[in-house]
């Protein structure tokens, strides 16, 4: 399978560690070469020679938008449709204060209880700050017909499942709440760069997602906003600075948003890490999510099968096995996930635990070998044959993100 | 002068171009030597071999209060009283929609008519979400007494104006307005790094200010955020997220800040900015703020000598004579001032514009040197005697930060 992999001469450009199986790059990529090459040039030519200039002459004060249309392509939207900037929780912040200006006479913001927490507390923060009464209620996202009505405002959902990774119906959703003439809001945290997203298509009002996951931009790598064309010109930005004012530099004490994307800037992000995630957007200039996309599966594919035939019965694959509805991570439940999370470090194979009882796995496809997954199941295989998980020093739980 | 200067051996610290004069230091400081070789280690080290791991064993999730620490005593604070996180932008949103919690039946923010547009910007945005009737009132800052009374919730002042380098007096002010009963917010963007700063002494409530000036921590390096220890446990983070819980990887549905400045962390900046502004604070190792003040003033007192003797009549100087209300720039007013910063950048002098007259020069004591007061003001001599900034190329504004 590595033999007949299109993709194989991509691991060459990250930095991985000698016999270690990496299953965690949907928590955070790893370094790829043009990350420090970009990041060199940044630090040593434009700040280091250029200094304060190079936020005309190295075009620093472009590159929020220049950055955004270049992860437009991942997503399914236009250039001009993407920016960079902050972080998540912010660029969330952001499009439920401004989304709920357009829909004043609706008082309910429904989210997924089973999403993210820090979308939920960012959401409930800017229901409380929206000027009128607004509720958010977190649901069940598979009954979310049942919620729907004339006094829902605006939806937001993550749309691959941050613990189970299963893949939302992210047309199929925006339809429905369409319908019900609601706005909606996707969270692409575990989408972009795992899996093929239409947001044109789709006919999608707002997403936003982060550059530390998929797309490999280093840790709290500055995140990504997409409002689609349309709305643009119409949105507020809630919270606004001067980065994003029409004529930032004729010092107007009235605000006045400049035009198109550039009206969500607030302030600059920091170009050094910027540079990170400028270098690691390189990699997709050599491939496509159709292509990730279909090694991706096939990664899943395998793990999951020679999971069960390795491991029956001792887990419970948490993961949807339909592809249409399977992101790029594979979630397996046991109630000692988390000591088997950290036995499996000790040998060599990174995933992640989220509480109570998943074990993460994550598969990406620019790195990743199939031999990888193969030499994955069977260090699994000798953790679970050793109980080595259940070592004293695994008693306390200390993840990380 | 550089002889006796017992700073100068930090100027080789710095990456400075050769027969360039930096006077933009307050606007952009520049690299150091241990800037690179602290970004270095965290792209190769603690990302490129701990990937994930380096949340906890690099101490990543600790990095926003440890930097903090750090600049704690630049301003006068004591420790586990400064975060580092975000930009200058949010951090007063923050500081803004918490502070008017504690006013409930106040519904006024005064802020200076003349301060920084951004300020301006985000403290009329927070007062439109404050879920009360909250207006932002923008005065003449010399004048602030006859706008004081029991209805001011807060006052958001910039200690060093950005403009006129004028230093505001932040003890006399803030017992000023808590003698009115309402609370303090300094915007020190201006201030840190370049001039003594006493929070403690002062009783202030709320500071924050940025990375990218005086801390040459980069551009768009992360800003730095103090809350007066007995404020810590009583104010909310309107713009909450999931590394400010009291246990994030709990993944609870209800927020509960975590103790002490931590509540006020949303999501993690980026480590790789992180880790360029806390290179960039090792020089403070080798210094005081006392030490750098000192020579501040006497180069700002030399080039306002010189300026004065070899350029008389030519230009006002706005910035005040006396040291005790000098920030660490000198001023220039001139009609002209656009195409006079132009011409003189093109003669290796690097100071910047602010409209609608302002010729700016920042003077910084860790990498400037007596000589280079000196050489400035012969070349603004030859510029205003050759009256190369009357050249066409300089007649549309392109002013950067």
């Amino acid at each position: 399978m590595d033999e007949a992999d299109v993709l194989a001469p991509l691991r060459q450009e990250f930095t991985l560690n000698d016999g270690e199986i990496y299953l965690d790059g949907n928590s955070l990529g790893p370094v790829s070469t043009s990350v420090r090459r970009r990041v060199r040039e940044v630090i040593d030519d434009e700040w280091g020679r250029g200094l304060v200039r190079s936020w005309n002459d190295a075009g620093w004060m472009g590159e929020p938008t220049r950055l955004g249309d270049r992860i437009a392509p991942l997503i399914g939207a236009q250039p001009g449709e993407v920016l960079v900037a902050d972080t998540l929780t912010f660029l969330i912040a952001k499009l439920i204060g401004a989304a709920l200006e357009h829909r004043p006479d609706r008082h309910v913001v429904l989210t997924d209880a089973a999403n993210f927490h820090s979308d939920i507390y960012i959401i409930e923060a800017m229901c409380e700050r929206a000027g009128r009464p607004v509720t958010m209620k977190t649901i069940d996202r598979d009954r979310l017909e049942e919620y729907l009505n004339d006094d829902v405002a605006l939806v937001e959902l993550t749309q691959v499942d941050y613990r189970t990774g299963e893949s939302l119906d992210m047309a199929g959703i925006t339809e429905q709440v369409h319908a019900a003439g609601a706005l909606m809001l996707w969270d692409f945290a575990h989408s972009a760069g795992a899996v093929p997203l239409d947001v044109t298509g789709a006919d999608v009002d707002f997403a936003a997602g982060c550059g530390y996951k998929y797309l490999n931009g280093g840790p709290g790598a500055p995140a990504f906003l997409y409002v689609r064309k349309s709305w643009q010109g119409q949105l507020r930005n809630p919270l606004p600075g001067w980065l994003g004012h029409a004529r930032p530099f004729d010092f107007e004490l009235t605000y006045e948003p400049a035009d198109g994307m550039q009206a969500f800037v607030t302030s600059s992000p920091s170009i050094v890490a910027l540079a990170a995630l400028d270098g690691a957007l390189d990699i997709w200039d050599r491939t496509s999510m159709d292509q990730v996309r279909v090694k991706s599966l096939a990664l899943t594919d395998l793990f999951i099968g020679l999971a069960e035939e390795r491991l029956p019965g001792i887990f419970e694959v948490v993961t949807p096995l339909d592809h249409a509805r399977r992101g790029s991570q594979v979630a397996l439940r046991h109630p000692e996930g988390y000591g088997i999370i950290q036995a499996l470090i000790e040998n060599g194979v990174i995933g992640d635990f989220r509480a109570p009882d998943i074990c993460r796995f994550g598969f990406t496809p620019l790195y990743l070998r199939f031999v990888d997954v193969f030499d994955a199941v069977e260090r699994i295989s000798g953790v679970m044959a050793t109980e080595s998980f259940r070592d004293d020093r695994f008693a306390v739980h200390n993840a990380v993100t």
